[in-house]
């Protein structure tokens, strides 16, 4: 349910969803409240008066007699009512325009397009008659033509699991002669159904499939009631390859020494499983009772996945074992489920354009469309596809980690205690900080970083080189360790008790993360003949892409600045697309199509690129033209100095 | 070379190959001489007077002087020049027509057709060009491009076995970029080739094939250079299984004990890799350069070789678990081979129908002619199979072990010692007895107890029912602990030092046995409204088969009184099914529809056939008019008396 909630006195009304935290809302709106320790509530600095309507409040921080009066810490108060609230002296409920945060289930379906329940495996209940003298073919052959029977044009159903054999003759007798059979689908008269079980008794009431995600850093799993369409649990987890390395290229070193690739491939499995054991709890299935596994993931980790050796992946000119992964049974793998489960894994198109971002490509369906769409997803190898229903050209772009928090002081991965929000005053140059969790800042994560830069620069603390200003005379400005810096958060609020801070080193690793981004999506426009103009949707995968800030992005130059509108955000798509797979047999047969599509054009090696790349080396951009709503801003801010 | 052997007193007169044993030659062309021992040289009632020609004899048993007189012993000569011998005074040299024992070439192509040097799995040699920056496809990719190329309609080729992938990268990359791939053809356009292994560098000039029959009680091997579509070794051994049974239904009950089904399965796979370290030492290649393996058994074997429990098999309504056999890595039943190497196995029709047969039927190709063809295994369980290129019916007759030595008091498998072949003087009642490897007599093996039982009741030392006549008066014929007997051979003569009898017993086992296979023609016959007149071909298959002399199986009534040019004996058809799969893709590809094409009849269940069954407890039958040439034959005989 919505709610209203008045900021007093420069009459700023936002809407917000009930139970909401109010300073959340408030910064998601643009409306400034200073606060330093990220909403853990012990800097009581986001005091705020409530001036009418109710709020749920803690009682941190705040005597009695103040809670009498009427004021609240904004970190401490849930929205549960229309509320006018007032802000301290001093400040403003100053509006910056609201970002696009998340896309609309209406446009969500139009990016998605629509499935049916229809999925590729398949229950079937059969009741055979019972061999007799005059019918006594064998049980596989009676089993074949029950399935036949009333399809005249199908291929006879096939099988290939030895083990399955070995049991049937004795599920057939213990279960009376009705059976359910698990069947791939096939394409009927083409392509014959495949057998992958055989279950005694009536089980078609039981449809079970997994969609996991196979991330460098999590691994996330959904899982599904077939039978109904519809997600049932989902869980996610770190995956447990980090221990060998943060990102795939360490990854990849450490698969080289003797056993690593073998350590590798246990430890993605066993996050697998802890996955599959957590879905399965929470709605008392068994591990069992999952009948198939989609999964994608980048190219390394599906190499690791499968035991493949990524060698040849980091050395020039960066070569996969293979794009289309053979269909494997996951228990072969070590993950749990039945002997005859089939693990799908989404076919990549190169080194470092991988099964997630076929799986994204595949969700969102836009080589089905007309419209010229750019699909992102940013992490430390920014992926890029471009194209529509007629072409597709991709590109990876080695954006370095600064987006997950490497190679930054006070880097992190987005969990709990990270600055994931960030305003600063553009009077006072003091700062208002939101962390994952509500909790003391530890540190900033990606969405945190991109925040900070595009406020310090649109406050003029950093120009546009990404150098701060010394002629600024503020405590929080200072010549530390690295360089210059500025304090985000001072030591008595932060979680480790020291202070908070973003160099110039740091802004120097982001600006040429969000360069090489730009760059690649310049160069890839540039070898089909476009420009950004032509655009006309840019689809942002991930779940980094899920928490950008828009305007903000836009302002640092990591994402062009062309119409709001364009823009959709789509989260973890690669667990949409294996989900959309799961559900539906159609879609589930169009994905191998995908990245048969793509061209893929190898950035690392391409003059242009490092052309556009050393272009890029300022916020937003050497090239201001590219940037005309930032142009206008950073001279409104200028002039208003 | 031919060299002509002519006897005297009664100027008969054969033509035997150069090297021939003198007493073997004689008795294969019915030609008696009286012989006691087996051929082994101890009795010496097998001299003979050499009275023109050369002899290569040995010494045993015949003084220097009677060597001077020319004396020689058949038994201990081989022919090495056209010769006249002249048979003892009292012995004439009884002409027999001779029986058709063995195929001609020229009969054997007109059997099993032609077929092509063209093998289902084929070797490729590649040499990649080497990934460069521009053209930086996976290496899986890049070699499907490779074999793909030049054939615009051909399927993408396809590989299932993950290991392959593992390797991959390493091998293009040492051998570099110059490989062989070893395909499993499939049909282009419509099936893709399938990928089986790849390996550094040209080794197209090795390609050999294994096709295995495995017997319930042997199992032979052939080694084939693929290339040149040749049998470049052989070995044979018995089946291993041995030790837990004699027949499929002793093994079936050995298969329910605990651990004895996977006892079965690795004691025939024990055996299979004897079989291939026997043929690869001959040729000094290694097991891992044979590329695929097609093999043939019954039912009962092929479950066992595949670790199916075959319980289903012998309760009514006898199932088998399936008739298609998955398509199988060898190294995964414990086979020694690569890991990739595929192993074929014959599709069965019913429970006692099985892969030999088809292999065998496939062979001979009866599906294809338009002759109506009765197609026999004899064994334990005779298998029958009749049809031309419009219908094929096939049924099996539980024949019982008679054939094979079982129920029969002296009775042993065809090895050393065994009396393969008997002739009986028709005045003296002295027998003339050759054993395999003319050794001292042991025991009686299949073909010999048909050599006895035809002769015994040609001189009616037996009458038509099989029971030995009270009236002779004769040191041989005698009542024994199991009823009358007559006596084969003196413990003198014999290996074990104890008299070698045939029993009533024994008459009764053989006649209810040969009764089965016959009634078995009649029944399947009878089905489809034909007559033994009808036929126009009659194949024996099995190595049994091989060594059975045509007219006395007729005269037992074992096999039908048709006339003798349309029988055919094929020996190991399921071998050769096998051999000709490996070679000729055509033909393998065939090997599937065989199966199909085949109605399978349970006789154990039929009225008709027990009835048929009363009527043949009889020798050669009740009825008379079905063996015209064998009556006139017994009149004859009963007239000269």
């Amino acid at each position: 349910m919505k709610r209203t909630v008045q900021f007093l006195p420069d009459n700023v009304t936002i809407e917000v969803e009930e139970g909401e935290n109010l300073l959340t809302a408030a910064a998601g709106a643009g409306v400034f409240i200073q606060a330093s320790c990220g909403g853990d509530g012990v800097c009581g600095k986001c005091r705020v008066k409530l001036e009418a309507g109710e709020l749920a409040s803690g009682e941190k921080r705040l005597r009695p007699e103040e809670r009498a009066q009427g004021y609240r810490l904004a970190c401490q108060s849930t929205v549960t009512s229309d509320v006018v609230v007032r802000l301290p002296d001093g400040e403003r409920g100053l509006r910056k325009p609201k970002t696009t945060r998340a896309i609309s289930a209406r446009s969500m379906t139009s990016l998605l397009g629509t499935w049916e329940v229809s999925p590729p495996v398949e229950k079937r209940f059969l009741q055979l008659p019972p061999p007799t003298i005059e019918d006594n073919i064998p049980d596989l052959q009676r089993l074949l033509r029950a399935i036949k029977k009333g399809c005249h044009d199908c291929a006879e159903p096939t099988y290939d699991h030895p083990q399955l054999l070995r049991k049937l003759p004795f599920i057939l007798r213990k279960a009376n002669w009705g059976v359910t059979v698990i069947l791939l689908r096939g394409k009927r008269a083409e392509e014959p159904d495949r057998i992958i079980a055989v279950e005694p008794g009536d089980t078609t009431g039981k449809l079970y499939g997994l969609a996991v995600d196979i991330g460098t850093t999590t691994v996330c799993g959904l899982l599904l009631d077939l039978n109904r369409g519809k997600i049932i649990a989902e869980a996610s987890a770190y995956n447990d390859q980090i221990a060998y390395g943060e990102d795939v290229i360490s990854r990849i070193v450490y698969s080289q020494r003797p056993g690593g690739l073998k350590a590798l491939q246990e430890r993605v499995v066993r996050t697998m499983n802890a996955i599959i054991e957590r879905v399965c709890k929470k709605v008392l299935i068994n591990p069992s009772d999952i009948s198939y596994i989609m999964a994608a993931g980048n190219t390394v980790m599906s190499h690791l996945f499968l035991g493949l050796d990524p060698k040849f992946i980091r050395e020039a000119p960066y070569v996969p074992t293979c794009s289309q992964f053979p269909l494997t049974r996951a228990a072969d793998l070590g993950v749990y489920a039945h002997p005859s489960v089939r693990l799908f894994l989404y076919p990549s198109v190169a080194s470092y354009v991988g099964g997630d971002i076929i799986s994204g490509v595949h969700a969102c369906q836009m080589y089905r469309h007309p419209e010229l769409t750019l699909f992102i997803d940013i992490g430390t190898n920014g992926e890029i596809v471009i194209g529509n229903q007629d072409w597709l050209v991709c590109a990876a772009c080695s954006a370095g980690p600064a987006f997950e928090g490497g190679g930054i002081k006070f880097g992190m991965r987005a969990s709990s205690g990270a600055i994931e929000n960030f305003h600063i005053h553009p009077e006072t140059l003091e700062p208002m900080i939101i962390t994952i969790g509500h909790t003391k800042p530890r540190g900033i994560c990606g969405s945190g970083l991109i925040s900070i830069v595009a406020e310090l620069l649109e406050a003029r603390v950093i120009d546009q080189q990404g150098k701060i200003r010394r002629d600024l005379d503020h405590p929080r400005i200072r010549a530390g360790a690295d360089g210059y810096e500025y304090v985000l958060v001072w030591g008595k609020d932060a979680l480790a008790g020291q202070d908070v801070v973003i160099t110039e080193v740091d802004l120097d690793n982001l600006i040429r993360a969000k360069g090489a981004m730009y760059a690649g999506y310049q160069t890839l426009l540039e070898s089909v003949g476009m420009t950004f103009a032509d655009l006309e949707r840019v689809i942002l995968a991930g779940n980094f892409g899920a928490y950008i800030d828009l305007e903000r992005a836009i302002a640092i130059g990591l994402l062009p600045d062309i119409d709001r509108e364009r823009f959709f955000f789509l989260g973890n798509a690669s667990l949409t697309g294996a989900q959309i797979s799961l559900i539906d047999h159609h879609r589930f047969r169009e994905r191998t199509e995908v990245s048969k599509l793509m061209t893929n054009m190898e950035l690392s090696e391409s003059p242009d690129f490092m052309n556009h790349y050393m272009a890029a080396l300022f916020l937003p951009h050497t090239d201001m033209g590219l940037f005309p709503t930032v142009r206008e801003k950073l001279s409104a801010m200028k002039n208003a100095e």
